[in-house]
């Protein structure tokens, strides 16, 4: 029973409705593993293990009577410090949240405790969600799963890495420029960002409300949907939320086939700015969709400069609102690169802002109509690059431009997608010859995440990269067992 | 049959129904007056008359083949020249839309075509819906139909004019920060402005998206409320429409009584800047409502200074945004009055701009929770003053301070209720020394038109301010008949 962690949420679903192992034995083996690798990994801000205990007792005492609430009956979760537990902190990566008790719990981790998740605690993201590395000058970089000299990515930067060492089975994140699909490609992970307004944001510390997205990361396509099918849908207290189709699990097949799939790919001027082993293992990928029957076509893909650009104003814009009074009351509150990014929004006009917000549609309505034409899903890189160094991308230590450098190098195709609103899936397809995980993402049409899973799904029973966890998965087990 | 124009529009509709006039008759008694008036009133900026001729035959025709598209079939309208129409120019009382003709035709004149109405063209409003007096530099002034050296009110100015003056049975109009209500009111008339989302903005010229609002006015408020239900209702090309529970039209009663409706008014202190003659007509409309059975309930009233600087926020920062480019391009083409106003929003940041959204959202909560508390309808006055002259408040020739002191001075309690979207129904209740209307809003709580026409309805039943027509009503009836 040393290899619990090694199942994925999935498994440990099944092996708990089938009496083979308690949310107890789960619960503890996580918090042992959590104890002996978050000073290596420093993926936790903060570990409810008394808490977490009383949970999984109470969900084996209930399973005992014959009551189960669902496939995350009893499973060990965690979640990026951003989402308000009555009673407790949710320090959102910040020094200036660190005393704030919430009063009330968000609608994700209610959603979660009723379908019977165990939550271990705050997981590491960067300071107000705000950068697409994991570092943080209050609670020190997060390191990546699979290499701890790596970025894990951000800014759900905990969220990658605990998954990705298979500390928890799930994780969920936020998503505004990248921060799903980043820290989950960089630990060879699937992130979804689904669709706009898809999952309530209530009790959540914002980044930037017309861009946010609350979502799963997970090892497998089936574990990120059973997270995604807890928390989404309506709900009264997040009004974005209001007007979304009811969404359903799909089946997942062991023999799903792409038949039909159509897959957009853009032009190689798209891609100009991707490493080649990222190419490499993207064009690897394409392959493998193809050999499950899916047709590859190639796409009036947009210039995502302007989409960039856009969702940069409004990004600047809602977060400079929104931290306008810290701004002027406890500036030295915040690491200096968050608060010089957070400031220049203060100079936006409305009227910039009103034009992003307009162009917003105009490219969404051209995105949809030209590029998504005559495909089902387009297919682009994550991070284009393979996860840089920790040090080579430390941006409290560096200059104005070089942050610029790091924050656009790294969301360059995911930021774009962000201000689209369009559901995004990151699927890990290869790892770099530095041995670091590499994702891809699969862009589908407003509320398509059925179809995506199912896609995502297909993919993974064709290749394994998602099978291949880091040594620090491996080291524990072996420990244990001595 | 020569006083066809001093039936309201329910009579009209019942005269047509049953066989005793005819469409073409109104029409062409409409188009008459029209053409004996409108270098008076200055009302109309665009008469259709062959093609209304042309619809009234066809009416007529339907009408005799046994078909009949509802109450509004056959009635003669007239709109403010915002509204596209395929093939015509709405000039949106400017000159720079003045050569732009419409390729498609606006969702809210769709909808009256269907309903059977007669369009008579487009009715003078103030240059890009900014003004409440009715002032235009391109079109001249439009003239109260009391008093013709009286201002309209606006910028629904022809809207209001022609209705007061009888010239068509009801008008469609905008208002955003009372452009509805104040010339309603100015000219005796029932002006509703409905709940924000209520009516379809689409193919319609904007002043401020987030605050505009479409709706009639009218002679009584069983007119308006058939305008309204031929023009409310979802539309797919105005998303703001898209979640509002139905209209219904209700029972407009003979003997209809208020026992039970709670009508709340704001303190003294709230009314301090009222004139004392709008005081007094004010304070009779309460004592009628309370013969009806009302109670009158002292509310806590909300300060409306911020909420109308909110709402100045938003106007002055979606204008600019829209008109941004024609500033750049062509400044000298606007009223200098109307330049300044727009361009003072270029300055505004966006921040400013993400508060003022933010803290509507928080005074229409605290609107609905404190101020509406056991009360069900708000009564406020509409313009705290009797009717100006046109030449005291020309804020062409006038400095930027007085400028605002107008603008202002007219809105202070209509412009409040746009920023909360709340419906608000202006109804006539008296006239000033000067024998100018004068009229008072009942405000609801979202969506609750049908329960504000039922108030108004049963006021009108037992007051005949609204049956007071001005004196060019009558001068022409008794020329005709000469």
């Amino acid at each position: 029973m040393n290899n619990l962690h090694l199942l994925d949420l999935s498994q440990a679903s099944a092996a708990i409705a089938e009496g083979r192992v308690t949310s107890v034995a789960l619960t503890e083996n996580a918090l042992r593993r959590i104890e002996a690798l978050n000073g290596t990994l420093n993926c936790f801000i903060r570990v409810d293990a008394a808490e977490a205990l009383e949970t999984a007792h109470e969900r084996d005492r209930e399973l005992a009577a014959g009551h189960s609430r669902g496939p995350l009956h009893g499973i060990p979760l965690a979640h990026k410090d951003m989402f308000d537990r009555a009673g407790h902190v949710s320090t959102g990566g910040t020094k200036i949240l660190r005393d704030r008790v919430a009063e009330e719990t968000s609608t994700v981790l209610e959603r979660l405790d009723a379908a019977g998740a165990v939550d271990l605690g705050g997981l590491h993201m960067s300071e107000f969600a705000a950068g697409p590395t994991g570092h943080n000058v209050h609670y020190g970089a997060c390191r990546n799963a699979y290499d701890q000299d790596r970025v894990s990515g951000g800014s759900s930067s905990g969220s990658g890495t605990a998954v990705g060492a298979r500390l928890v089975y799930g994780a969920l994140g936020s998503d505004t420029g990248g921060s799903i699909r980043l820290p989950a490609a960089a630990n060879g992970l699937v992130g979804l960002k689904a669709t706009y307004g898809r999952v309530s944001r209530h009790g959540a510390v914002a980044r930037s409300w017309s861009l946010d997205h609350i979502g799963p990361l997970a090892r497998t396509v089936r574990d990120a949907a059973l997270i995604f099918q807890a928390v989404a849908g309506p709900d009264p207290r997040d009004p974005t939320t209001a007007h979304q189709p009811p969404f359903t699990l799909p089946e997942f097949r062991a023999d799903q086939d792409l038949k039909g799939l159509r897959v957009g790919v853009p032009g190689d001027e798209a891609l100009a700015s991707v490493h080649p082993e990222v190419r490499a293992a993207l064009e690897e990928s394409l392959r493998v969709l193809e050999r499950l029957g899916a047709t590859i076509k190639r796409t009036r893909h947009p210039d995502l400069k302007p989409l960039y650009s856009a969702a940069e104003t409004i990004i600047k814009s809602e977060a400079a609102a929104m931290h306008r009074q810290w701004l002027a009351s406890r500036p030295q509150d915040y690491a200096s690169n968050v608060r010089v990014r957070i400031e220049a929004g203060l100079a936006i006009t409305a009227t910039q802002y009103i034009d992003a917000l307009r162009l917003r549609t105009h490219f969404t309505r051209d995105f949809l109509h030209n590029t998504m034409d005559g495909i089902d899903v387009l297919h682009l890189p994550t991070i284009p690059f393979p996860v840089p160094r920790i040090e080579d991308t430390d941006v409290e230590a560096a200059t104005g431009e070089r942050v610029l450098e790091v924050v656009s190098g790294m969301t360059q195709f995911t930021r774009p997608i962000s201000l689209l609103g369009l559901p995004s899936l990151n699927l890990p397809c290869g790892f770099s010859s530095d041995g670091l995980p590499m994702g891809f993402q699969l862009i589908g049409r407003p509320f398509a995440e059925a179809r995506l899973f199912v896609v995502g799904h297909a993919y993974q029973t064709a290749t394994d990269f998602h099978r291949q966890a880091p040594a620090v998965a491996e080291r524990t087990s072996r420990a244990t067992a001595e």
